[in-house]
């Protein structure tokens, strides 16, 4: 986590979606480059910068710099930091904002931060004018690796997270990998989770060279810009094939699910658990299910444990702090998550470690008797 | 306006958009049929109905009533009638209450009133779940004719009418012609503005039939019901034709500049001005300042300024109540106003009656200028 990627050399990812296709770019020091970036991409010569108060301090000054060396005019607002911006009152902060800057057609709205700034003001810009452009520069790795690819937007409802939002497809994703050196590592390994979840869906291979390499993935070694641009092919390839979650895409909600549910259970309290840790115990969970069922041997819930425990993340409910609610409540939640048809639970589940897939009819009685048993008692 | 339709045909209106195609069912009786209909059509048994206080008191009863002899099981919201409805507070109440009841992905929220309702409910089922099944029943003209058709949804902003929203289509749309004999007259013509408006665009065999026909239209007779299918299929050909606004659609913007301008500068209060009172003068300034950049003869001003004054529409600023702000104000309100393209306004000008284009180079002074003529002294 000292050391800067000792690669200078910068990847590209293609997201291939016909006339909303666009690039993600992936390396350090693209946010001093950021200007020339966007201003040799885009007709307007105006943007609407939102970010929080944890990256402001650090990356706000520079990138606005950069904007400006690149012609650009722009604007900024700063939100509070943490998953509780994800609402309705910031998001009418975020749409004012962009609003008063006057931002028009061929200008756009930028995400630097996290995954809470990115689906936030995506959904933002998203709605605005009923759809503006929108470049995401993501300082954290799970945004690098997973929220700002794809173009799902939104916010969270008190019956659950990201219950309210669009698809809105960034025209650009600048991903420097320089800002991850400034990440905590419980940060880091939080967006780790995501990286492992790519192998853990179909690439048996990349979750093999996760287990030899995640050290020098940690360290910011050559390894860490080949993960990143590896996942987010992996996400790109998903989805480019479907778009907008009518079938294959759901695979990327493994571990989501319980996940989202222990999310809700803990209040979005990033204190007790952040998004990445609730997917690394929801992975352990969804392969625990699975080899419960009889789908998967139970010693791939056990490498999936070994690795994720060893890396530092999270691996059962028992590791998060304070209590839970009783397991119905936990039930409850995952019943509303919005990954349900006429009552029956979609699940991702597994064959083995790289052979997930959608189950659709999964009993919520089996699923509120495994939880129990494995509860914190 | 006292007489139900004596024609008891009911219409449909195929709205051709591929795989989210819908049809617009007209004519009387829609209510009491909108279980039988909505039934036959839907996988799903759950429906959140939004309506305001105007429209509860007389439908919101039968309609339940209705929905429940089809097997379908209901919750309703009732909000606030008015513009000023078009909110973030109020798009927040629509959000939660389809999630509190538990609405999936083959259920529908069912907007069950006039444009305000339509546009609210619309932008909030098009972000329920990244967007939920949608059925409009527009109990005004003005919605049945316009808003209810085409799938643009949204609220206001300070900054402007419309500025926050989506595209979302609608699912089905029950368009009850027996409702419109409980509007009252200055309802009902603010909603004849926008019929008379799709013969001003491209059909000045169907502007002169409404010249000779309206009277019938306006006592309930069978023009009225002839009247909409032709306006519905209208706009429903230009919405196939051009589902997100990125060239032909704009000309439903006819008058629109002008009038959402007149909205923002009498501060939505419906006392003064309703939408369809600003898209009549707005309707009236477009072929006078057509007339005045010698696109048009001033003979078709007058023409149009003849039909929608004695239809009982405004057709100058100073027939609205109260004093107007300054015309830089109302100018201002135009270059914030959505159809603006690099600092050039984009207008929909004239030829002559249903002749009508999109001039995306209008410079601002000229509009200036005219609106200064123009203005109440």
């Amino acid at each position: 986590m000292t050391e800067a990627p000792s690669s200078p050399a910068r990847r590209s990812v293609r997201v291939d979606l016909g006339d909303r296709s666009y690039d993600i770019l992936i390396g350090p020091g693209l946010i001093a480059a950021a200007g020339a970036e966007i201003s040799s991409r885009m007709k307007g010569r105006r943007v609407a910068v939102i970010t929080d108060e944890h990256v402001a301090p650090i990356y706000l000054e520079p990138f606005m710099r950069s904007l400006a060396g690149g012609g650009i005019q722009a604007v900024s607002l700063v939100l509070p930091a943490g998953e509780k911006t994800k609402s309705f009152p910031h998001l009418m902060d975020v749409c004012d904002s962009v609003l008063g800057a006057r931002i028009e057609r061929n200008d756009a709205v930028v995400a630097l931060g996290g995954g809470v700034i990115g689906d936030l003001t995506g959904f933002a810009a998203g709605i605005v004018r009923r759809g503006s452009r929108f470049i995401q520069v993501p300082t954290s790795l799970l945004a690098q690796v997973d929220s700002s690819v794809g173009g799902k937007t939104g916010i969270n409802s008190r019956h659950g997270k990201n219950l309210i939002g669009v698809f809105h497809q960034p025209d650009l994703v600048l991903a420097d990998t320089d800002v991850l050196d400034t990440l905590s590592p419980r940060e880091f390994a939080a967006g780790y989770a995501e990286v492992a979840k790519y192998g853990l869906i179909d690439k048996p291979e990349f979750f093999a060279w996760l287990e030899k390499n995640w050290r020098d993935i940690f360290a910011g070694g050559d390894a860490r810009i080949e993960a990143i641009a590896t996942s987010c092919q992996a996400k790109a390839d998903v989805v480019a094939a479907d778009e907008r979650e009518n079938g294959l895409r759901a695979l990327l909600n493994l571990g989501h699910t319980f996940g989202h549910a222990l999310e809700a259970a803990t209040e979005y309290d990033s204190r007790r658990l952040v998004h990445g840790e609730g997917v690394s115990i929801g992975m352990v969970l969804a392969h625990q299910f699975s080899a419960r069922m009889n789908l998967a041997s139970p010693d791939d819930a056990r490498r999936v444990e070994a690795h994720l425990g060893e890396v530092g993340l999270p691996i059962s409910m028992a590791q998060i702090p304070g209590s839970l609610p009783p397991a119905e409540t936990l039930m409850d939640a995952i019943a509303q998550d919005k990954k349900v048809k006429s009552g029956k639970l979609t699940f991702i589940l597994t064959r083995g470690i790289g052979q997930s897939f959608v189950a659709d009819d999964v009993p919520p009685s089996e699923v509120l008797a495994f939880l129990k048993d494995k509860y914190p008692k």
